[in-house]
């Protein structure tokens, strides 16, 4: 596995990675590797000749003062890891390297950013779009692998390719868990025993919706986002930031998903001082 | 010359377009193809093996009622001025072809794109580096050549492509004259013909400053500006929207050029109805 730093060595190492028309993976990453990353890697592998993994904290998704839990960087680890399961290339570029001191040109989404995550942190999504389309324009990937766990981000990510006619191909990736289904996640680290324990009612809700959609046809919104409600008011150590039933195109409110259309719930809460995200896509019944 | 409509068939004809390490341009225009666009591509053609013209109106930049002069759409007549000049591909896409109903992603350059022309226009640009982005992710062109008639964007897809990090190296082309000086543009054709002799003001207010430049050694902005002001002020049918020395990387009004340095001379004027633009760059003297 080659470790890349600079632009210039990735765009002359893409081509030779595509050649005899092999296809090239990106799957891009924010460090900290676990188990849901690895499966990202896995995945890529799978539909895959080739695979470059990016690895870059990016500064432009976050202002001054957001509660963002930044991950601990350990680039040697993460480098192992990726090795032992066979990555091609490791793209780590440094901030400085990405940016030029006088970049002024953002991709933007306009109203998919704002809504859901990105009601409390205005540039997060603009960060996000900005950042994949670079690195896409620097690996140019055939497939570019994103998880589901981050719904909202894999969603604008998918619009951005599709609106600029991107040549690459999305795919986002069912969300890793652990054994008790919590979202396997850099953040949960953080979480002392009692609030790992309290975080599990994330997921608990989630499935409680989801009962009741699979076995009662419940489909409309209040309903729903209710069942989710009382689950997580039963752990005190649990404050929603929102709970939403949303278009997969869109991410508007649903009053209510389709007969046999889809709708992803999401739900975002501080467990503590850390914020979770967790989220499901729901099918409406058809009876 | 193929002339090609679909997103599809341009992105399965431009690899073809370069196999065997050829090399390929695009000449983005909005058409209404004139000598002017016509420099352009024989410039395409010295640099590159193969030439890809596109031919898009492009709706986004405008906003209802603005007084943009939309040049008429003649295709036939642009594509058999084009298959004589040796062109290989004109992609002349449909509205509906480029835009989804339900865009959403848009391409910015901050303060770039709210100078100049950019602050009577404020989504102007946007709607330029937005279609610019979308045609190089389609044709993916080795070099994509522009005008510095059009100087601001010329500027702006410049450091939009630096910023994104897309894989095309931009030409910024000189501009295309008449014989009296006046910029080549189809908006020519809209001026009377008292207007059309008043419009030369423009390029002689230009060459006044020029000449204080390299004749007296003048760098300050005051002065150069004030040059251009006077001859324009001579010409009742001539209206000046701006005169400005500007950056040339980021547009940013400069009081002087440095020694050596270069600075940006733009103007923008209305003579009767119709709004016209020039420029030149003006390099200040190390005596």
């Amino acid at each position: 596995m080659e470790i890349v730093t600079r632009i210039a060595r990735m765009r002359h190492l893409a081509p030779r990675l595509k050649q005899d028309r092999k296809k090239l993976a990106l799957v891009p990453t924010m460090s900290a590797l676990h188990e849901g990353h690895l499966s990202l890697i896995r995945r890529a592998q799978i539909l895959a000749d080739a695979v470059v993994v990016s690895i870059f904290f990016n500064p432009i998704h976050f202002q001054a003062g957001e509660e963002f839990d930044v991950p601990a960087r350990d680039l040697a680890r993460d480098a192992e890891l990726m090795a032992k399961r066979g990555v091609d290339v490791l793209f780590a570029p440094s901030v400085d390297e990405i940016y030029p001191e006088d970049m002024l040109t953002y991709v933007t989404t306009d109203t998919l950013d704002c809504r859901l995550c990105g009601a409390q942190q205005p540039n997060y999504f603009r960060g996000v779009t900005t950042i994949v389309n670079k690195l896409i324009n620097i690996v140019r990937p055939d497939y570019t692998l994103v998880g589901q766990k981050d719904a909202q981000q894999s969603i604008i990510i998918r619009r951005m390719v599709r609106d600029l006619s991107m040549d690459t191909e999305v795919f986002i990736c069912p969300t890793h868990r652990e054994p008790d289904g919590l979202v396997t996640s850099s953040r949960n680290a953080l979480l002392s025993a009692e609030e790992r324990q309290a975080a599990t009612a994330l997921y608990r809700g989630l499935q409680q919706a989801q009962k009741l959609v699979e076995r009662n046809g419940v489909r409309d919104a209040e309903t729903l986002i209710g069942a989710v409600r009382q689950v997580l008011d039963l752990e005190p150590l649990v404050r929603p930031e929102y709970i939403a039933l949303v278009d997969m195109e869109n991410l508007a409110p649903l009053t209510a998903i389709a007969e046999g259309g889809e709708g992803l719930l999401a739900v975002a809460a501080y467990v503590g001082q850390v914020r979770l995200t967790d989220n499901i896509i729901l099918v409406g019944s058809t009876g």
